[in-house]
């Protein structure tokens, strides 16, 4: 960390900080400018946050250099992660198509977009069977029930199952049934339900928070490693912007970014990125091009029906588009589609 | 609503979408332009959403009219709600100064700053013992011992209390000793915690997500409301925007805005808005100013040692300028501060 | 557009909305519900805006559905326009690699520049001859000097030139030795210079304002078009987000958006959006497969030494990477790289 | 500045920095740490600023601590300003009313907006005679036309003019007619607009671009400061953000940080911010509470007759409800209302 102190702090004040960092254990150096005095500190960074510098007289700005977070940096693991679900693979030299319905809402529906999903190319099936739903008076899902049917669904197809947890009393329940848990993205910075996916022995695939930070998403996952659990999926899905053509931004740069930063593999969420379904293929494409390890999409057998976000599922020429960028496309960026 | 077709839109297009909102029990009103045909639709809103009529063919939009939540809402409900939090009112003609420390760290620390709050005009006491940290390596709270330490203030200053609750499985816990619970901005979004403290039995005060939008807000309240539990205070707390000079963007306009849509108590956190020390008095007077029925305030006996945000809680000069202007200000937009 | 009228509203407040209609040559048409009713108007939106019927008693809100800007849109002009610039097209069928250095500093770096950019695949040079930028103590580029360097340097290579211009005095001297007028974000809406670029006789570069939406960015496209020039490109280079890591957000749907909402070429810049070297290729290559008509890069001989941007200018290796992205990807979303 | 090497970074390109920033004729002091090497670069900003570390090898990050802004800091100049507009003080003692229609259409709509400002309390009159319109087929204001106008109306009332300029070449002929020259939002970057109103001989009135940080628009003011003209008034118009209900989000604290960062004076709109006339009143209130210098109202004789905002116009009830605001608020924080 850097202290800047303000213009014309007494020294008195400098040596304040000095002695305060000195007493927790850490090096300080102290170079007297024209203008400003700046203080570099070395040592331990999570020591230092606690000696409320920022607070002390005379000081100016408090600049954080090192990273908050260890488990999941780049910097402390330099090895890209591959993460397992269920047999198949997510990670640097391949690329996972994870496919399905939005929510579950009965066997057939669930098994005919789990069909339609593998014929396209995908090797692991999504559906929500706890939904959160801004409104109280939408369909919520179908709870254990929705588990049950996914399983049914996976033992006739053979896709493992992704599947969203809201709460942390649910946890058990779902890794019971799932093989992978999924963090939305009104759930980022619920701690209490990261520290239980953290203990629940499954893979886990982290969403963006509608408008959190490369930094701050990257924490959350460190309270999910800091459980044990490294098997972490980062999503990007859309970030909220000015812009309300689409119902969410996709930040496409996320991609390069995160795997700069972090050595977990980054998947895109296409469909609830731009919530219309003429935008899923497009995305898709710029996703695989940019370098994700995975996407994932809805897909449903007769949207006009659905229940959740059925304007934004694929389904006909659209899914056979999807299918061909899947076959085409990553063999362009190193990697081929896992099958 | 009203559903705008795309131009061009065949006849059977406008057909279909009739027909299936009449199937759903509603009225439909076709108006047949020179560009476009628009049809509106009058009936059951909840029941239109799941029709997907956005997925129909020729349909160009769907633009909602109505308000989406009702209990919260001012249309059903025209007058002002006062919340009662252990005897002290929040509501429209009187202002109600709330403070204390961030974090509870100790038994004098928590007793000291309920003593300055009192002393400047405070008459409900805010202390967290659960504290929702973006770290996993920040200090997370005392928990249970908090809550305790609470209670024992509250016997001694006469301080009825609100404290944070940040997962479903602590409500009971929480509900026990506090006198309002308080959801925090990243869990605005926590349905599970929503309808939890919706059964508490306490009055909630719901903070404003991050970047929720004022209906977003108002459709959590909803989820509380949804459980028999109306005595929902409404809170402020910035949102995130591009500028990073402050921690966040104090949206003034909520005030108002928010007493025109709902019928219930909208209050101000300065503290965690703008995140400084020196802009807790400016903002504070502005939301006064303004039409906030309360305010809560940090404060700290000793800010430089604080555990938690020392960098923006009051304490000597500042609160004795707070205090001021809680005395000063309310009387020119029809309020008394409740004492 | 649609008038929503207030719940409540008197019949004379509908009546009054009506005869103000008919009276500016529209038609009305009135649905009554058991809620509200609704007015819906057919006839010159132009029109109806002037009539201020947000301000009249009993209206609650206003809704247009019509798009604002005609001359740009896709509804009245379905076939994809190409947009020829000295000879090189921008358009449907084709991919268009545009680079060069971001500010034109001595006649040998902008040689060099040119020719590394043409050995990429380039066929359109870009550089700055007068720059805008934020601080008044930055290099402000060679003016005039500059325009006469670029035209040596296309002599030379064969290559047409993309220059901005910054102020309305300055078009009629750009346009004299400039391909294509580029304005820039922080210009997106300075009408003067929309309109003077609307009657220069060449093709415009029309950036996106750093927090435009689709809209508004259509709209100063439409300041253009009415001055007769349709051939204009619009160009996303990312937007103003709350996230720092990046210098800022490509909205990369804003691709197949702007595609879907006008006929005008869609073109991406992936320099700027990210502001770092190593996010250009990655960017590009999402560019391209989102369905970009051309792309815009910064390139530069020596990025230590440049005046303008060098962390972001590409060279050595990335811009090998570059050149084969931009001959391998176009094919796969149906287009041939321009050469 | 401060440069932050890369971990890892070898000793030769700390060197290489170290010699570069000599070179330069600065000084730099090198802290080896355990994970970083730091260096702290003292001397002249701007020369650091052209010789590209960011760039370099093993170079991490650069980290600014200075202000980039000089003539308008208050760093450099520790007095608050009062700039005066034919004769009406804008400053730190003093409250301010401007008020007037948003667009001059009439002599006569132009007069009778002007008596009821002045009724209200105002001793400045606003009016627009050129209008940056979104639309190219909105009205454009009456130009020259305009300006004649308003200088008539000063003449009868006695209240000096603020009106707006829109583009360089129209700098002379308004600040022959008008008091004060106002540069709105979407020209905040407009560096010829810039320039031209700096060697205008007027003071000026700058808006906040609509998603400008507070120190660009800072930076935009040096640019007018650097032509030597320091009497500028930096006014708050509300910014972009994601929530649509209200116009722009009024940053309230941009009143208090501006002000600390800045000895000019800080005025604020709170009818383009809020763009509802319901919101007026509220938002001056917080205004004046927060410390503003002065706010900027419209009013209008009859708005639902306006050609230009016509919902966010005062008048009646409300515009004596701000003529009370505007008396009895500022003797709390210490101003008198100018009269």
């Amino acid at each position: 960390m850097v202290v800047v102190m303000k213009p014309g702090a007494a020294p008195e004040d400098v040596d304040a900080v000095v002695s305060r960092v000195e007493a927790s254990g850490g090096s300080a150096f102290v170079s007297r400018g024209v203008q400003r005095t700046i203080v570099g500190l070395v040592g331990d960074i999570a020591a230092f946050q606690t000696l409320n510098l920022r607070a002390m007289p005379g000081v100016g700005e408090v600049v954080r250099v090192s990273k908050p977070y260890k488990l999941v940096s780049r910097e402390n693991h330099p090895e890209a992660t591959t993460v397992s679900v269920g047999g198949v693979p997510i990670g640097p030299d391949t690329f996972t198509l994870i496919a399905g319905p939005c929510a579950v809402e009965t066997p057939e529906q669930t098994l005919q977009s789990a069909l339609m999903a593998k014929a396209a190319g995908a090797t692991l099936l999504r559906g929500g069977a706890f939904k959160p739903r801004t409104s109280p008076y939408a369909f919520q899902g179908l709870g254990e029930k929705g588990l049950r049917i996914l399983a049914d669904v996976r033992a006739e197809t053979g896709l493992p199952v992704v599947t969203e947890v809201v709460d942390a009393a649910d946890v058990a329940l779902v890794a019971e049934w799932a093989d992978m848990l999924q963090v939305g993205t009104r759930n980022m910075q619920n701690f209490a339900l990261l520290q239980a996916v953290g203990s629940a022995g499954r893979p886990v695939m982290l969403k963006r928070g509608m408008t959190a930070t490369y930094e701050e998403w990257l924490m959350a996952a460190e309270y999910i490693a800091q459980r044990g659990n490294l098997d972490i999926v980062l999503c990007e899905r859309g970030i909220r912007t000015y812009e309300t053509a689409t119902r969410n931004t996709l930040d496409i740069a996320a991609v390069p970014m995160m795997h700069s930063l972090s050595h977990l593999p980054v998947i895109v969420d296409p469909s609830h990125s731009g919530g219309k379904r003429e935008l899923v293929v497009p995305l898709s494409r710029a996703a695989i091009a940019a370098g994700a390890d995975a996407i994932i999409v809805d897909v449903h057998p007769d949207p006009t029906a659905a229940l959740c976000d059925g304007p934004q599922a694929l389904y006909g020429d659209d899914l056979d588009e999807l299918a061909r960028a899947c076959r085409e496309l990553p063999p362009l960026v190193g990697r081929r589609l896992v099958s």
